[in-house]
């Protein structure tokens, strides 16, 4: 059933979608969108709107972590950026913020501020620093979930939960069940997560086969997606989001056979910026997505509308467009609280704020009340 | 027979087709295009040519809609959008056309605009300004058609009848025949077209199921598409004009039978800019276009050139641009008349003006002299 | 074999391929580029290169259709543009470049231009004037083709054949053998071409079933493709030209068999610009091409690197862009000769110069040294 | 199971594919990137990296040749460029990058630039220069590649080989093992390289047959691909990499066959300017890259950011862009070392530097340790 194409002589390749390649078919009767329901259940936790927060330091000040959670999302800390690396975290990233809007920055490739962040992350994790910030946001009250990379996750994993993460997420540009390395002791997921007490979400992953085994470990939730848009450039890995959302839809409807019901969530992250997005992914098979650049021009984002994505400050190899705000290409442009952003009332056409009544309207225009069953609606494919 | 692709393991989407992805194949004698008959018979009227205009603000002053009736089209009014709420429809179309032409909309985005339009059309409906306005172009002798949505059809319906509508035009971006909604009452299209006594076109619709349903409801004719042309940023839905088109044709096909002989019109709205596209609409099984930015140029047109469609003022989620005139960006910018528009001469080389006449010699060229003939035309897809 | 899809159900259009989407595949041992033929035989004439002028006011002046001949090619003169109507060719031309070229053209769209050349072929043909202009051409030696539309093929025929015209083009967009028009009396192409005693060359066509038609008139050579690149704009109709010259040669295949042997010649008149886009021409299976844009830069065309087709003076339906030269946006750009724009050497790296060179080089490549078996070389699609 | 497509009527066209079309699929379990060897073994020398630099003088100052030889890759000199010609090479090189970064090339196309590298390659080859100057960069200790022309191979070859050439490279832009010219001598590539001590890597090819006849010469490798971005404009005739390397890694494997063992390299030239591009390519098949634009930012590169293949000096028809710095468009851009460019740290988020880093970690994501094993990682076509 799948669409091979011979690309040279005995050479294969699968025909592979982006959600801009396909759209949402409508073929029921219409319902209303105030009877839609955007309840996202993981694990014992309930969110309002299935919208999880990119885990960057562009986004992520302890203010934009509490109000995602009042907005129904879940705002994610990133564990080995500048929280635990920078006394003074707002004068850190204004600097970034700084670099990436200077005069300098005329080709709009932001290579002073990667070299910035680049060297703002060669500081030492300061273990006090993060962990009495993320004891800060979670004495808010807030639900606070914080990212690990798979090379330090079992060195801060640990640290972060004791500070009051209360899901970890576990992720790097792509990772899989077991990471070989010679000489060094690869981390075991499986055995990792067992042994700890939150529920863990991981990725990113883009097939069948790594998210079947990533599933195995026990993880809560699975991220499908490199979470940036230049890995085609950089590594010639890219993952078409529409055929990577069903594949690992599909590997779930195998684990749930194979376990009898254990059922792990699907998170999207990647070519997700509008309304349409969101509701193409789940449409595709996700439970939730996971928003960057979105969620970046609100008033509660830490870098004022600039975004860059995690992997931005590799120390050798930085990935992600360090991407200045839009008020730097443009004057007058507003600064939407995150609720609008979110909930609306929105006062743009494409998509771009209100995200979640979009959602909510294609829903109700395609005649679906509930996440999961949006997961069946038509789909088409352009040309 | 119908061409589906897996995205994904499991996952199907149907291959579609828009407009632009298809062209019209001339392979018979060629005839002279004063030999193509172009009029357009619905109901109990006949037009001259099968166009009529998008019920917005941006076009339907009354002089828009008497010089429409002139030229042999069907202007349409939107009760819906300031015609009834403001007492000094001029200076508030000027309003909105002053904020889209703004130095502050230099990204060309119109926030200033739509969020004008949703103060504008935050007022109340005046049913006696309305009502008023509808009668004094009826006065006039010119047909008038009325839009109203699924949502306050019941209410507002007989008001603009009474007010000298002679057709209903029932539009929403998606509508179904049957609108489901807890707690409230669901507009049964059925019993509520069969109450009526003028000819009702409802829609948008974008599948061969919905458009059977809609036909079933005694409506005289079906809009294909979604009106504006942002739906897939924003919900994630698009409408490819080309397989729509064809699918409700299909559809009528099966309900001309089931009926032994009712014949529902296809009027496509979605994608059509120059003549070559309402050559192309027609070609793939529409009886009649329906016109927007096409027609904003024209010097009866009420905002002068800018174009908004009906869903820009939704109070929570607007869609569709709100677009300059093309003098924002290019002085000296001429100003033709409906007429030139729609019948040239032309002095553009690029079909978007005389409308009327290069569809004649499309259908000559391919030598076809009435429109519904020349839906069985020979169609090729680009690559 | 033919390949279809269903764009919706129950309509089926045919996949169609246009120059730029295929490219030519060498495969066997290369040859020298000096060993290549470029000769090109149609009826008793003979040509050192496949490349005809395409009919209009911005080439053909006298001394362009003169080194036209000399450079191995043949220019073509049109009956029915300024050479009959404008006393003062130099003068008239110069007024549509003024206009193409003035500060309001800021939009490229050329609409001043075009309504300038409605009003300059508004002027009624004396025949005088262009029989005079025909025949100075002749009489320097040079081989003269004039073009005539089908409409006024039957007036204009003889008096530019009396004049001198050795080849005679009847062009329009897309014409067929027989044009049928209510009380006026159709052009028989077969009885007309067989009334005439000069080689006609005749288009332009777009499929096998009219191009079949047309062999059978007695026409030399059948021009494919529209000869203006916005006919998708403004009819609808764009001729994918790898696919109609294809198809065109297989219905000269087809009519060398019925006829036991009459060849008749096909010209490639639409997608062609560069020494590329000639080498695919041929070897879809063209055997001499029209050149337009491409020749419009020449020193000795009319125009001084302006362009527009012949059918931008449309008195109601103008079409195809009328441009500026390329000095109108970049200074200093060169005039180059004709010689060096068909023979070189070459300055460019994009095959618009050297034109000749280019072809010599592809099917050297390739290992052909004719034309005719140039046709049969391998050939790719991209993607 | 080749793919072809009918774009006319009898008249077959084979699908092919460009690395811009296709996508690694990480499948495995992932490893650390420090565990990756991307040693490039052919004949007796051994590469740290798979990459040799395209034969232009834009590059191939002896700085740069030496440097290349530093960071483990192969520089090539072009014994048909101005190593030989001009006496003050810099000064030379340093009038094309004046020409090329002047105000009168505003339109980016180089044709001043272009004429004056016409002028300067039209001076004759001073053997003495030539053999001089490859002996003093040979003196440095590095391994020391020379191209020359098939046209000149005969001559040149023993030549650059006295002068210190190890590996000789007989590229043109798209060669056969037997080229065939009337009245002059064929270069029989088998015997002529069979009479040579040296390995010689021969090319372009772009089809299965070409690099079959081409290995069957005794060839170390062979160059696919054409080496430049304008032959789609100048010739028709384009290489989509991903297929060409795909046909050719099938026409070794049958070469292995036929010989009992015989292993020819495939160098990837064209397509290629990311470290993306370069993990593609090997997926595809290739062993190893040609970098042109790439390494032209470097420091050491001759040109200081210009960049020109070779054949942009071609006396009759130039092909590929003379490119000017980055820094021609925008001011403040870095010139980073060739070792930044290959081996980082990179402060790009493109994959333009630390290109084997780049490579390495698609290789580690994807659990491949090495260049060979790599070749067999799974693709898929975008849409």
């Amino acid at each position: 059933m799948r669409d091979y194409v011979e690309i040279g002589v005995g050479r294969e390749a699968r025909r592979t979608y982006s959600l801009s390649d396909i759209s949402i078919v409508p073929s029921r009767r219409t319902r209303s969108s105030s009877d839609v329901d955007t309840t996202w259940h993981i694990d014992a936790y309930t969110f309002g709107i299935p919208v999880m927060s990119h885990p960057t330091d562009s986004l992520a000040s302890p203010e934009f972590v509490i109000e995602m959670d009042k907005q129904g999302g879940l705002g994610v800390i990133n564990a080995e950026g500048l929280w635990g690396r920078q006394a003074d975290l707002e004068a850190a990233v204004a600097r970034v913020v700084a670099a990436v809007t200077s005069d300098d920055n005329i080709d709009g490739a932001g290579a002073q501020a990667i070299a910035l962040l680049q060297e703002l992350h060669a500081a030492p994790i300061d273990e006090d620093l993060l962990t009495d910030r993320i004891a800060e946001v979670r004495a808010s009250g807030a639900t606070v979930a914080v990212r690990v990379s798979p090379q330090r996750a079992r060195e801060l994993a640990p640290l972060v939960i004791s500070a009051g993460a209360e899901i970890l997420v576990i992720q790097g540009t792509m990772i899989s069940a077991e990471h070989v390395a010679t000489g060094g002791e690869p981390l075991n997921l499986k055995e990792f997560i067992g042994s700890l007490e939150v529920p863990v979400i991981a990725g990113g992953v883009a097939d069948y086969t790594t998210a079947m085994h990533l599933m195995r470990t026990g993880a809560a939730g699975i991220i499908v997606g490199g979470g940036t848009n230049t890995n085609d450039y950089a590594l010639g890995i890219e993952v078409p989001m529409a055929t990577a959302i069903a594949d690992v839809s599909a590997a779930r409807r195998e684990y749930l056979d194979e376990t009898g019901g254990r059922y792990v969530h699907i998170i999207a992250d990647g070519e997700i910026a509008t309304s349409g997005d969101v509701a193409k992914a789940i449409a595709c098979g996700a439970d939730a997505v996971m928003l960057g650049t979105t969620l970046a021009p609100a008033a509660e984002a830490a870098a004022g509308g600039s975004f860059w994505p995690a992997v931005a400050g590799h120390p050798r190899f930085p990935r992600g467009l360090v991407e200045p705000p839009e008020g730097f290409y443009f004057e007058g442009v507003e600064t939407p609280s995150l609720e609008k952003i979110l909930h609306g009332p929105s006062t743009q056409a494409f998509g771009n704020q209100n995200i979640v009544g979009g959602l909510r309207r294609a829903m109700a225009k395609c005649g679906y009340t509930d996440l999961k069953s949006f997961q069946k609606v038509g789909l088409a494919v352009k040309r």
